[in-house]
Protein backbone atom coordinates (compact mmCIF):
# COMPACT_ATOMS: atom_id res chain seq x y z
CA UNK A 1 0.00 0.00 0.00
CA UNK A 2 1.50 3.87 -0.72
CA UNK A 3 2.30 5.63 1.83
CA UNK A 4 -0.03 9.38 2.22
CA UNK A 5 1.61 12.63 2.70
CA UNK A 6 0.11 15.51 3.81
CA UNK A 7 0.88 19.03 3.61
CA UNK A 8 -0.20 20.75 6.89
CA UNK A 9 -0.19 24.14 8.34
CA UNK A 10 -0.65 24.73 11.92
CA UNK A 11 -0.89 27.60 14.31
CA UNK A 12 1.29 26.31 17.15
CA UNK A 13 0.14 28.76 20.16
CA UNK A 14 -1.66 25.74 21.48
CA UNK A 15 1.22 23.15 21.47
CA UNK A 16 3.88 22.00 22.97
CA UNK A 17 5.51 21.59 19.46
CA UNK A 18 4.90 18.77 17.29
CA UNK A 19 6.50 15.80 19.14
CA UNK A 20 4.22 13.37 21.06
CA UNK A 21 4.52 14.02 24.68
CA UNK A 22 2.30 12.81 27.73
CA UNK A 23 -0.15 14.50 29.31
CA UNK A 24 0.79 17.65 26.64
CA UNK A 25 -1.19 18.69 23.54
CA UNK A 26 0.82 18.36 20.59
CA UNK A 27 0.61 19.00 16.87
CA UNK A 28 1.66 15.21 16.69
CA UNK A 29 -0.78 14.20 19.45
CA UNK A 30 -3.65 15.66 17.42
CA UNK A 31 -2.68 14.13 14.41
CA UNK A 32 -2.66 10.40 15.45
CA UNK A 33 -5.92 10.77 17.54
CA UNK A 34 -7.65 12.25 13.98
CA UNK A 35 -5.71 8.88 12.14
CA UNK A 36 -6.88 6.72 14.91
CA UNK A 37 -10.76 7.96 14.83
CA UNK A 38 -10.67 7.18 11.21
CA UNK A 39 -8.94 3.46 11.07
CA UNK A 40 -9.66 2.54 14.47
CA UNK A 41 -6.17 1.49 15.30
CA UNK A 42 -2.82 3.29 16.12
CA UNK A 43 -1.00 4.97 13.56
CA UNK A 44 2.28 6.77 13.29
CA UNK A 45 3.03 10.15 11.58
CA UNK A 46 6.16 11.14 10.70
CA UNK A 47 7.03 14.88 9.83
CA UNK A 48 9.88 16.23 7.83
CA UNK A 49 10.84 17.48 11.60
CA UNK A 50 9.96 18.29 14.60
CA UNK A 51 8.48 22.44 15.21
CA UNK A 52 9.33 23.24 18.91
CA UNK A 53 6.58 24.16 21.59
CA UNK A 54 4.64 27.78 20.06
CA UNK A 55 6.17 27.50 16.79
CA UNK A 56 4.21 27.50 14.47
CA UNK A 57 3.58 26.22 10.39
CA UNK A 58 2.72 27.05 6.80
CA UNK A 59 4.11 24.24 4.97
CA UNK A 60 4.86 21.21 6.83
CA UNK A 61 5.12 17.66 5.42
CA UNK A 62 4.18 14.05 6.99
CA UNK A 63 3.54 10.88 6.05
CA UNK A 64 1.92 7.91 7.38
CA UNK A 65 1.04 4.50 6.52
CA UNK A 66 -2.88 3.49 5.67
CA UNK A 67 -3.45 0.47 7.44
CA UNK A 68 -6.10 -0.14 5.18
CA UNK A 69 -7.40 1.26 2.06
CA UNK A 70 -10.70 2.93 2.50
CA UNK A 71 -13.17 3.45 0.37
CA UNK A 72 -14.20 7.11 -1.27
CA UNK A 73 -11.34 8.46 0.98
CA UNK A 74 -10.22 11.77 1.03
CA UNK A 75 -7.60 12.46 3.45
CA UNK A 76 -7.85 15.95 3.26
CA UNK A 77 -11.52 15.87 4.22
CA UNK A 78 -11.68 13.23 6.64
CA UNK A 79 -8.86 14.76 8.85
CA UNK A 80 -9.84 18.16 8.61
CA UNK A 81 -12.95 17.12 9.90
CA UNK A 82 -11.10 15.28 13.18
CA UNK A 83 -8.66 18.19 13.60
CA UNK A 84 -9.30 21.45 15.85
CA UNK A 85 -9.37 24.77 13.92
CA UNK A 86 -5.68 25.76 14.31
CA UNK A 87 -4.46 22.63 12.61
CA UNK A 88 -5.48 22.01 8.99
CA UNK A 89 -4.21 19.16 6.27
CA UNK A 90 -3.73 21.68 3.42
CA UNK A 91 -3.24 19.08 0.33
CA UNK A 92 -2.09 15.20 0.12
CA UNK A 93 -0.44 13.05 -1.87
CA UNK A 94 0.44 9.25 -2.59
CA UNK A 95 4.18 8.18 -2.05
CA UNK A 96 5.99 4.69 -2.85
CA UNK A 97 7.38 3.17 0.59
CA UNK A 98 10.59 4.61 -0.20
CA UNK A 99 9.40 7.93 0.33
CA UNK A 100 10.50 9.65 3.53
CA UNK A 101 9.18 13.17 5.12
CA UNK A 102 12.31 13.16 7.10
CA UNK A 103 14.75 11.51 5.22
CA UNK A 104 14.12 12.10 1.64
CA UNK A 105 13.75 16.13 2.83
CA UNK A 106 16.52 17.91 1.16
CA UNK A 107 15.84 21.32 2.77
CA UNK A 108 13.89 23.28 5.01
CA UNK A 109 13.04 26.81 5.05
CA UNK A 110 12.20 28.54 7.99
CA UNK A 111 11.03 32.49 8.33
CA UNK A 112 10.83 35.14 11.61
CA UNK A 113 9.27 37.82 12.12
CA UNK A 114 9.80 40.31 14.12
CA UNK A 115 7.29 44.03 14.51
CA UNK A 116 9.06 47.21 15.38
CA UNK A 117 5.57 48.43 17.15
CA UNK A 118 3.12 46.96 19.26
CA UNK A 119 0.38 45.06 16.98
CA UNK A 120 -3.41 44.16 18.29
CA UNK A 121 -4.04 42.60 15.46
CA UNK A 122 -0.39 40.39 14.97
CA UNK A 123 0.77 40.16 18.48
CA UNK A 124 0.42 36.41 18.29
CA UNK A 125 2.26 36.21 15.10
CA UNK A 126 5.46 37.94 15.52
CA UNK A 127 8.22 38.84 18.00
CA UNK A 128 7.28 42.31 19.15
CA UNK A 129 10.52 44.07 19.90
CA UNK A 130 10.09 48.06 21.23
CA UNK A 131 13.99 49.31 21.02
CA UNK A 132 15.99 50.56 18.41
CA UNK A 133 17.86 47.41 16.40
CA UNK A 134 20.78 48.13 13.41
CA UNK A 135 19.90 46.87 10.73
CA UNK A 136 23.15 46.75 8.93
CA UNK A 137 24.48 44.80 12.05
CA UNK A 138 21.76 42.18 11.43
CA UNK A 139 22.39 41.75 7.90
CA UNK A 140 26.41 41.51 8.65
CA UNK A 141 25.28 38.44 11.00
CA UNK A 142 23.30 36.84 8.61
CA UNK A 143 25.80 37.00 5.81
CA UNK A 144 28.41 34.94 8.27
CA UNK A 145 26.12 31.95 7.66
CA UNK A 146 25.34 30.39 4.48
CA UNK A 147 28.30 27.21 4.14
CA UNK A 148 28.74 24.56 6.25
CA UNK A 149 28.50 24.84 10.02
CA UNK A 150 28.80 23.65 13.44
CA UNK A 151 25.49 25.13 15.22
CA UNK A 152 26.83 23.71 19.08
CA UNK A 153 26.38 27.27 19.99
CA UNK A 154 23.07 27.79 18.81
CA UNK A 155 21.38 24.20 19.76
CA UNK A 156 19.84 23.76 23.07
CA UNK A 157 20.90 20.42 25.66
CA UNK A 158 17.79 18.92 24.89
CA UNK A 159 19.66 18.01 20.90
CA UNK A 160 20.39 14.28 20.79
CA UNK A 161 21.79 14.24 17.17
CA UNK A 162 25.30 12.55 15.59
CA UNK A 163 26.37 16.04 14.83
CA UNK A 164 25.59 19.69 14.51
CA UNK A 165 26.65 20.79 11.54
CA UNK A 166 23.98 22.17 9.10
CA UNK A 167 24.79 23.49 5.51
CA UNK A 168 22.96 26.81 5.07
CA UNK A 169 22.39 28.00 1.51
CA UNK A 170 20.33 30.89 2.25
CA UNK A 171 20.63 33.75 5.26
CA UNK A 172 19.06 37.11 4.93
CA UNK A 173 16.79 39.81 6.24
CA UNK A 174 14.58 42.23 4.70
CA UNK A 175 12.86 45.12 6.38
CA UNK A 176 9.34 46.72 5.26
CA UNK A 177 7.25 48.94 7.08
CA UNK A 178 8.05 48.02 10.71
CA UNK A 179 8.37 44.66 10.28
CA UNK A 180 11.74 42.90 9.98
CA UNK A 181 12.13 39.63 8.31
CA UNK A 182 14.81 36.80 8.11
CA UNK A 183 14.49 33.86 5.99
CA UNK A 184 17.00 30.82 6.65
CA UNK A 185 17.08 27.68 4.28
CA UNK A 186 19.19 24.96 5.02
CA UNK A 187 19.86 20.97 5.04
CA UNK A 188 18.83 20.44 8.64
CA UNK A 189 18.10 22.50 11.66
CA UNK A 190 19.05 21.22 15.34
CA UNK A 191 16.68 21.98 18.25
CA UNK A 192 15.60 25.37 19.40
CA UNK A 193 18.73 26.68 16.18
CA UNK A 194 16.43 29.02 14.41
CA UNK A 195 15.38 31.10 17.74
CA UNK A 196 19.04 31.32 18.97
CA UNK A 197 19.92 32.67 15.74
CA UNK A 198 17.31 35.54 15.75
CA UNK A 199 17.70 36.17 19.53
CA UNK A 200 21.63 36.26 19.25
CA UNK A 201 21.96 38.80 15.89
CA UNK A 202 19.00 40.77 17.80
CA UNK A 203 21.09 40.96 20.83
CA UNK A 204 24.11 42.10 18.36
CA UNK A 205 21.75 44.61 16.71
CA UNK A 206 21.20 46.33 20.10
CA UNK A 207 24.80 46.83 21.07
CA UNK A 208 27.48 48.72 19.09
CA UNK A 209 29.79 45.77 18.82
CA UNK A 210 28.43 44.55 15.23
CA UNK A 211 28.86 41.28 14.14
CA UNK A 212 31.77 40.81 16.39
CA UNK A 213 30.43 38.77 19.33
CA UNK A 214 27.43 36.90 17.10
CA UNK A 215 30.53 35.53 15.23
CA UNK A 216 32.86 34.97 18.50
CA UNK A 217 29.73 32.88 19.85
CA UNK A 218 29.44 31.02 16.43
CA UNK A 219 32.99 29.78 16.41
CA UNK A 220 32.81 29.34 19.82
CA UNK A 221 30.91 25.68 19.09
CA UNK A 222 29.66 25.98 23.08
CA UNK A 223 26.12 26.01 23.79
CA UNK A 224 27.10 28.18 26.90
CA UNK A 225 29.01 30.96 25.04
CA UNK A 226 26.44 33.61 25.22
CA UNK A 227 23.60 32.33 22.58
CA UNK A 228 19.98 33.99 23.77
CA UNK A 229 16.96 32.57 22.19
CA UNK A 230 13.87 34.61 20.65
CA UNK A 231 10.60 33.86 21.55
CA UNK A 232 8.90 31.03 19.18
CA UNK A 233 5.40 32.74 18.23
CA UNK A 234 7.73 34.70 15.35
CA UNK A 235 8.96 31.11 14.31
CA UNK A 236 7.48 29.44 10.77
CA UNK A 237 8.34 26.70 9.18
CA UNK A 238 7.94 27.70 5.20
CA UNK A 239 8.45 24.90 2.86
CA UNK A 240 10.11 21.48 3.16
CA UNK A 241 11.98 20.79 -0.50
CA UNK A 242 12.08 17.07 -1.89
CA UNK A 243 13.40 15.71 -5.16
CA UNK A 244 11.46 15.01 -7.32
CA UNK A 245 9.21 17.70 -5.97
CA UNK A 246 6.20 16.81 -4.21
CA UNK A 247 3.08 17.19 -6.16
CA UNK A 248 -0.06 17.94 -4.38
CA UNK A 249 -3.25 15.82 -5.61
CA UNK A 250 -5.47 19.33 -4.84
CA UNK A 251 -8.88 19.51 -6.22
CA UNK A 252 -8.61 15.66 -7.34
CA UNK A 253 -11.16 13.80 -5.01
CA UNK B 1 -6.67 72.49 26.74
CA UNK B 2 -5.96 70.90 23.33
CA UNK B 3 -7.72 67.70 22.22
CA UNK B 4 -5.51 64.45 22.41
CA UNK B 5 -5.91 62.57 18.89
CA UNK B 6 -5.43 58.90 19.38
CA UNK B 7 -4.51 56.28 16.40
CA UNK B 8 -5.40 52.95 17.28
CA UNK B 9 -5.66 49.38 16.15
CA UNK B 10 -7.57 46.42 17.62
CA UNK B 11 -8.90 43.02 17.39
CA UNK B 12 -12.28 42.99 17.08
CA UNK B 13 -13.00 39.35 17.74
CA UNK B 14 -13.52 39.69 21.83
CA UNK B 15 -15.56 42.86 21.29
CA UNK B 16 -19.51 43.67 20.62
CA UNK B 17 -18.17 46.36 18.51
CA UNK B 18 -16.64 50.22 19.29
CA UNK B 19 -19.52 51.48 20.73
CA UNK B 20 -20.23 51.40 24.47
CA UNK B 21 -22.89 48.57 25.48
CA UNK B 22 -24.31 48.05 28.50
CA UNK B 23 -22.70 44.51 29.99
CA UNK B 24 -20.68 43.79 26.76
CA UNK B 25 -17.08 43.97 26.11
CA UNK B 26 -16.62 47.26 23.52
CA UNK B 27 -13.56 49.10 22.32
CA UNK B 28 -14.93 52.42 23.67
CA UNK B 29 -15.79 50.98 26.76
CA UNK B 30 -11.90 49.31 27.46
CA UNK B 31 -10.89 52.91 26.07
CA UNK B 32 -13.16 55.19 28.60
CA UNK B 33 -12.34 52.55 31.44
CA UNK B 34 -8.00 53.23 30.65
CA UNK B 35 -8.93 57.12 30.52
CA UNK B 36 -11.06 56.88 33.55
CA UNK B 37 -7.75 54.82 35.48
CA UNK B 38 -5.58 58.06 34.42
CA UNK B 39 -8.05 61.00 34.94
CA UNK B 40 -9.73 59.73 38.05
CA UNK B 41 -12.97 60.98 36.07
CA UNK B 42 -14.82 59.89 33.09
CA UNK B 43 -14.06 60.94 29.73
CA UNK B 44 -15.56 60.41 26.73
CA UNK B 45 -13.55 59.02 23.90
CA UNK B 46 -15.26 59.73 20.13
CA UNK B 47 -13.96 57.32 17.59
CA UNK B 48 -14.00 58.55 13.40
CA UNK B 49 -17.08 56.13 13.10
CA UNK B 50 -18.03 52.50 15.19
CA UNK B 51 -16.98 49.57 13.76
CA UNK B 52 -19.48 46.67 14.12
CA UNK B 53 -19.16 43.67 16.53
CA UNK B 54 -16.59 41.56 15.85
CA UNK B 55 -14.76 44.08 13.24
CA UNK B 56 -11.31 44.75 12.78
CA UNK B 57 -9.26 48.12 12.64
CA UNK B 58 -5.63 49.12 11.84
CA UNK B 59 -6.39 52.79 11.52
CA UNK B 60 -8.94 54.08 14.00
CA UNK B 61 -8.77 57.06 14.84
CA UNK B 62 -10.55 58.55 18.13
CA UNK B 63 -10.15 62.04 20.19
CA UNK B 64 -10.73 63.00 23.74
CA UNK B 65 -10.64 66.02 25.98
CA UNK B 66 -8.41 65.56 28.82
CA UNK B 67 -9.97 66.94 32.01
CA UNK B 68 -6.80 67.71 33.05
CA UNK B 69 -2.90 68.69 32.10
CA UNK B 70 -0.47 65.83 33.39
CA UNK B 71 3.04 66.05 33.78
CA UNK B 72 5.59 63.83 31.73
CA UNK B 73 2.09 62.59 30.25
CA UNK B 74 3.09 60.30 26.91
CA UNK B 75 -0.76 59.28 26.01
CA UNK B 76 0.67 56.37 24.18
CA UNK B 77 2.66 54.77 26.95
CA UNK B 78 0.13 55.53 29.67
CA UNK B 79 -2.73 53.77 27.53
CA UNK B 80 -0.86 51.06 26.72
CA UNK B 81 0.04 50.05 29.76
CA UNK B 82 -3.66 50.21 30.83
CA UNK B 83 -5.07 48.59 28.12
CA UNK B 84 -5.69 45.01 27.06
CA UNK B 85 -3.08 43.56 24.27
CA UNK B 86 -5.80 43.24 21.69
CA UNK B 87 -6.47 46.82 21.64
CA UNK B 88 -3.47 49.32 21.09
CA UNK B 89 -2.68 52.95 21.00
CA UNK B 90 -0.38 53.23 17.75
CA UNK B 91 0.65 56.90 17.67
CA UNK B 92 -0.86 60.38 18.83
CA UNK B 93 -1.29 63.91 18.23
CA UNK B 94 -2.83 66.95 19.85
CA UNK B 95 -5.29 69.59 17.83
CA UNK B 96 -7.52 72.72 18.35
CA UNK B 97 -10.86 71.75 19.66
CA UNK B 98 -12.28 72.75 15.98
CA UNK B 99 -11.07 68.92 15.33
CA UNK B 100 -13.45 66.15 15.73
CA UNK B 101 -12.15 62.47 14.80
CA UNK B 102 -15.83 62.05 13.05
CA UNK B 103 -17.05 64.97 11.82
CA UNK B 104 -13.65 66.13 10.44
CA UNK B 105 -13.12 63.01 8.64
CA UNK B 106 -13.17 63.38 4.94
CA UNK B 107 -12.56 59.95 4.04
CA UNK B 108 -12.82 55.82 5.35
CA UNK B 109 -10.68 53.09 4.21
CA UNK B 110 -12.11 49.57 4.34
CA UNK B 111 -10.73 46.03 3.26
CA UNK B 112 -11.95 42.81 2.97
CA UNK B 113 -9.61 39.40 3.24
CA UNK B 114 -11.53 36.47 1.62
CA UNK B 115 -9.29 32.96 1.81
CA UNK B 116 -9.94 30.42 -0.74
CA UNK B 117 -8.72 27.50 1.35
CA UNK B 118 -9.14 26.71 5.23
CA UNK B 119 -5.82 28.31 7.24
CA UNK B 120 -5.19 27.18 10.21
CA UNK B 121 -3.28 30.45 11.10
CA UNK B 122 -5.11 33.34 9.27
CA UNK B 123 -8.45 31.43 10.58
CA UNK B 124 -9.42 34.40 12.80
CA UNK B 125 -8.53 37.05 9.81
CA UNK B 126 -9.78 36.27 7.16
CA UNK B 127 -13.53 34.95 5.64
CA UNK B 128 -13.04 30.80 4.94
CA UNK B 129 -14.60 29.76 1.51
CA UNK B 130 -14.34 26.75 -0.22
CA UNK B 131 -16.61 26.88 -2.77
CA UNK B 132 -15.26 29.05 -5.94
CA UNK B 133 -16.14 32.46 -6.94
CA UNK B 134 -16.50 33.78 -10.15
CA UNK B 135 -13.90 36.70 -9.74
CA UNK B 136 -14.99 38.27 -12.95
CA UNK B 137 -18.35 38.57 -11.67
CA UNK B 138 -16.63 40.44 -8.42
CA UNK B 139 -15.05 42.92 -10.52
CA UNK B 140 -18.21 43.75 -12.48
CA UNK B 141 -19.97 44.22 -8.76
CA UNK B 142 -17.69 46.34 -7.40
CA UNK B 143 -17.30 48.63 -10.43
CA UNK B 144 -21.14 49.79 -9.66
CA UNK B 145 -20.17 51.25 -6.94
CA UNK B 146 -17.92 54.51 -7.58
CA UNK B 147 -20.00 57.69 -7.41
CA UNK B 148 -23.20 58.47 -5.02
CA UNK B 149 -25.34 56.06 -4.26
CA UNK B 150 -28.25 55.42 -2.05
CA UNK B 151 -27.35 52.17 0.20
CA UNK B 152 -30.52 51.43 1.63
CA UNK B 153 -30.54 47.91 0.26
CA UNK B 154 -26.90 47.35 2.10
CA UNK B 155 -27.51 48.86 5.42
CA UNK B 156 -29.13 46.94 8.94
CA UNK B 157 -32.38 48.57 10.08
CA UNK B 158 -30.28 49.74 12.84
CA UNK B 159 -29.17 52.50 11.30
CA UNK B 160 -30.48 55.74 12.74
CA UNK B 161 -28.77 58.11 9.67
CA UNK B 162 -30.62 61.29 8.08
CA UNK B 163 -30.41 59.36 4.57
CA UNK B 164 -28.41 56.75 3.18
CA UNK B 165 -26.66 58.23 0.25
CA UNK B 166 -22.62 57.52 0.19
CA UNK B 167 -20.04 58.58 -1.99
CA UNK B 168 -17.71 56.11 -3.11
CA UNK B 169 -14.54 57.44 -4.37
CA UNK B 170 -12.79 53.45 -4.84
CA UNK B 171 -14.27 49.85 -5.13
CA UNK B 172 -11.63 47.50 -6.05
CA UNK B 173 -11.02 43.54 -6.01
CA UNK B 174 -7.64 41.76 -6.23
CA UNK B 175 -6.86 38.55 -5.97
CA UNK B 176 -3.26 37.00 -4.75
CA UNK B 177 -2.39 33.23 -4.24
CA UNK B 178 -5.37 31.96 -2.29
CA UNK B 179 -6.50 34.88 -1.31
CA UNK B 180 -8.70 37.54 -2.38
CA UNK B 181 -8.53 41.31 -1.23
CA UNK B 182 -11.77 43.94 -1.84
CA UNK B 183 -10.65 47.89 -0.77
CA UNK B 184 -13.48 50.55 -0.77
CA UNK B 185 -12.65 54.17 -0.03
CA UNK B 186 -15.62 56.10 0.79
CA UNK B 187 -16.79 59.55 2.49
CA UNK B 188 -19.38 57.39 5.06
CA UNK B 189 -20.49 53.93 5.71
CA UNK B 190 -23.56 52.71 7.00
CA UNK B 191 -24.03 50.42 9.88
CA UNK B 192 -23.13 46.87 8.22
CA UNK B 193 -22.62 48.09 5.22
CA UNK B 194 -19.09 47.04 3.84
CA UNK B 195 -20.27 43.13 5.34
CA UNK B 196 -23.51 43.33 3.36
CA UNK B 197 -21.36 44.59 -0.20
CA UNK B 198 -19.22 41.57 0.16
CA UNK B 199 -21.67 39.07 0.99
CA UNK B 200 -23.90 40.09 -1.84
CA UNK B 201 -20.96 40.16 -3.98
CA UNK B 202 -19.92 37.37 -3.22
CA UNK B 203 -23.40 35.49 -3.69
CA UNK B 204 -23.47 36.84 -7.29
CA UNK B 205 -19.89 35.58 -7.89
CA UNK B 206 -20.95 31.97 -6.87
CA UNK B 207 -24.11 32.10 -9.07
CA UNK B 208 -24.39 32.39 -12.97
CA UNK B 209 -26.27 35.70 -13.68
CA UNK B 210 -23.50 37.81 -13.07
CA UNK B 211 -23.77 41.30 -11.62
CA UNK B 212 -27.35 41.52 -12.42
CA UNK B 213 -28.76 40.60 -8.95
CA UNK B 214 -25.91 42.61 -7.33
CA UNK B 215 -27.20 45.57 -9.56
CA UNK B 216 -30.95 45.29 -8.97
CA UNK B 217 -30.76 45.19 -5.01
CA UNK B 218 -28.65 48.24 -5.42
CA UNK B 219 -31.15 49.96 -7.12
CA UNK B 220 -34.08 48.84 -5.44
CA UNK B 221 -32.99 50.88 -2.12
CA UNK B 222 -34.85 48.65 0.43
CA UNK B 223 -33.02 46.61 2.90
CA UNK B 224 -35.17 43.99 2.28
CA UNK B 225 -34.15 42.82 -1.30
CA UNK B 226 -31.79 40.39 -1.06
CA UNK B 227 -28.82 41.86 0.83
CA UNK B 228 -26.62 38.95 2.43
CA UNK B 229 -23.92 40.02 5.21
CA UNK B 230 -20.41 38.41 5.62
CA UNK B 231 -19.14 37.57 8.34
CA UNK B 232 -16.93 40.26 10.53
CA UNK B 233 -13.80 39.06 10.96
CA UNK B 234 -12.52 39.39 7.55
CA UNK B 235 -13.24 43.35 7.69
CA UNK B 236 -10.49 46.21 8.82
CA UNK B 237 -10.55 49.27 9.27
CA UNK B 238 -7.44 50.74 6.94
CA UNK B 239 -7.55 54.49 7.13
CA UNK B 240 -9.52 57.58 8.02
CA UNK B 241 -8.13 60.69 5.56
CA UNK B 242 -8.24 64.02 7.45
CA UNK B 243 -7.68 67.72 5.72
CA UNK B 244 -4.68 68.73 6.97
CA UNK B 245 -3.79 64.89 7.43
CA UNK B 246 -3.14 64.36 11.05
CA UNK B 247 0.44 63.90 12.12
CA UNK B 248 1.39 62.02 14.20
CA UNK B 249 3.78 62.23 17.59
CA UNK B 250 5.33 59.43 16.91
CA UNK B 251 8.77 58.62 19.36
CA UNK B 252 8.32 62.47 20.17
CA UNK B 253 7.96 62.11 24.02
Amino acid sequence: MKRIVLLMEYDGSAYAGFQLQPDLPTIQGELEKALKAIYRTPVRAIPSGRTDAGVHARYQVAHFDPPAELQKFNPKAALNSLLPPDIRIRDFCYREQDFHARYSAKERRYRYLIRLEESALDRERVWQLFRPLDFATLQACAALLPGEHDFTSFCSAQAEVEHKRCMIHHSLWQRNDGQLIYDIHGNRFLHSMVRSLVGTMVEAARGNTGSRDFQRILEAKDRLAGAVSAPPQGLYLMYVAYDPPLEWEKESV
